[in-house]
């Protein structure tokens, strides 16, 4: 698959991919969508990679859902083309959590670590795309809008279930209703970012953080560790423990256990395989 | 009905119910309760109101339970009368969820935002309530306690359920143990309240926040999202994103979304009918 | 039961249990399991104990496992022995929620209130079972660590559950899955920590708190709270309130009701006995 909405590129054991319509503030469009999915599959299966990240071409992130495609759907005299909203997903796989298996919810699935470098703007569905990543960061730059509210539309893609679970529900309430502008200083208060950096050193600082993520991290256990956190939000603590200590007694057969205990005593840097 | 314990105004798309005991500051009765529980569904059904505003006339917002009548409970040599608890709820209505048809748990199914507006000391079931209001602002006069472990009591009203959620269980444990008093700012830090706003300005501040939501937003919208946001709480992920695909569908047909497009598009204030 | 790997000391209503192996920076093993067990169940059993501290000997609280027994783990050439391991919990009593029956979530069966005091650095198991507690505070000098991803294991023991409930997932995925040092500042920060103390008044200002808990709310009250609070995590607001509402009727009938509103109008301090 050629990209022309996106960027991919690696280096460093991390993926970074890009989306590139600069000129639109990264607007999001079918196309967009399609590559993203496409890039995120590619750098799960290279065994190279050990992180993504995710961001955006230019002075923005994502302006949300391309402005021409709501201004075509909102002027048709018969209503939405309900195909061209493109809702349905993937043809249910079993061996795959439902939960991973919406348009844009597969990120959960990805089994390596995704960050969101928030560069700049991001708005609607732009933002409930980010929240999929695991972990974000935003420049000093960033403005974060649901945008929602203000077109007469709901909240779509899963901030209705994301946003409690990382900002509680009168803080995802203020945000969606409102559809208010936050900076990036109220968004790491509420707990939206974790952390926002100057601009200037903004994604040297992410890189920075991925490759150490990426170096002194076994994959093996980032990669189960993602799915337990994800799965846990629905189990109760028994059943979380449950799945753990199976997980525990598994992860102590390892090679990456082996190296784990192996470079903390010798105190060199690790040299993980993921096997 | 007339109201003795509230005042009720309307202007500018805003309902304020103002709980109206200021000698006892506002200490909480089954008076109280009946004409808030009608100020809100008179404010539900006006098609002129678009937001909702309960705060607090005086210098607080709500002492908790009456003392007198807990006072009275504890003396008793039979012991409470259980039918004056007023535990039970109306009949059970099929069409409404379980969660929105306890005591003060309605709120939650009101269909327009609550603001609660926090303008001075709020104790007990006090808390309890407001905590049911979608978005919390505290006068830097504010000062807030559970006070149950103090009386004896124990967490009412979905204190357990609400204070969790809100501020995670750590912090839910803390002030429930401990019923220990709690500044504005500190409130603020947990994620009690929004934002801690300072006495001179505070209502001023606040309706400014709730006029914007009622001018700039889809009074649709954010009836759905209400819904979705509370809904979301009990379901999966996948669950979730269901109900929004369908809602998503459902809002691209109106004629919000199409005022929503074209009020942005033509750079002028939206003037949206909440079909 | 004799105590070799921790100190069991009480007064002032309070009990407190040290762990005390400094010179390993109270590594945990399995005789530390036992004995903290075993302190937990006889400060629950003691009726002068109404608050329970856990805190560290020395400068750290807790290196997380013994890195020699790890050691030994990782060297053995037919893999580890998983009697050792000690992942099975007693056996089922259909008495106690499953969830309060594994090898350290019983921390939250435990019906009076613990306080962790993490006076140091504190890691992998250390963490997971400081998470246990019902609230936390951290001296100036602690440094939290989940560690587990750079020993290529995962998140064990609970922190799958406790961390996204307490820190949101994507603070959870942060801490979990780089296993970076994060200081007692950025802990109270995503809320791991209630409150960062100075190291010179840090157990003076812990027993302060755990003093006035002790003194001021019912024994009676915050034992159903605590019950209350964990369970509610898996229920919904309307069970929630179910339960409240019968633990409220009942708490109306008690001793420590009566005190808690005669104390209120005599304007004295109470005297609970939690009956």
């Amino acid at each position: 698959m050629t990209y022309e909405n996106v960027i991919y590129e690696t280096s460093d054991h991390l993926a970074t991919v890009t989306l590139n319509r600069p000129e639109r503030l990264n607007a999001w469009t079918g196309e967009m969508e399609k590559e993203v999915r496409d890039a995120m599959a590619k750098a799960d299966a290279d065994p190279n990679v050990r992180v993504i990240i995710l961001t955006g071409a230019g002075r923005g992130f994502c302006a949300g859902a391309e402005m021409n495609n709501l201004a075509d759907m909102s002027s048709r005299k018969d209503g939405p083309e309900e195909r061209s909203l493109r809702v349905t997903t993937k043809p249910y796989d079993p061996r795959v959590p439902a939960d991973y298996q919406t348009q844009y919810s597969y990120l959960l699935g990805v089994t390596k670590p995704i960050i969101g470098a928030i560069n700049g703007p991001v708005a609607g569905m732009g933002l409930a795309i980010v929240l999929f990543t695991d972990i974000r960061f935003a420049s000093e730059n960033a403005v974060f809008t649901t945008a929602f509210a203000r077109r007469g539309l709901i909240a779509e893609h899963g901030l209705s279930w994301t946003l409690p679970r990382l900002v509680g529900h009168s803080n995802a309430l203020d945000l969606l209703m409102t559809a208010r502008k936050v900076t990036a200083k109220e968004a790491e208060k509420m707990g939206l970012v974790s952390r926002v950096i100057p601009q200037d050193t903004f994604m040297q600082e992410v890189r920075a953080y991925a490759k150490e993520l990426a170096a002194l991290s076994s994959p093996r256990s980032t990669r189960i560790i993602k799915k337990q956190v994800y799965e846990a939000l629905n189990l109760t603590l028994a059943e979380a423990i449950g799945v753990a200590n199976t997980e525990m007694i598994e992860s102590l057969k390892t090679d990456d256990f082996k190296e784990g205990v192996a470079h903390f005593l010798e105190k060199r840097p690790p040299e993980f395989t993921g096997t």
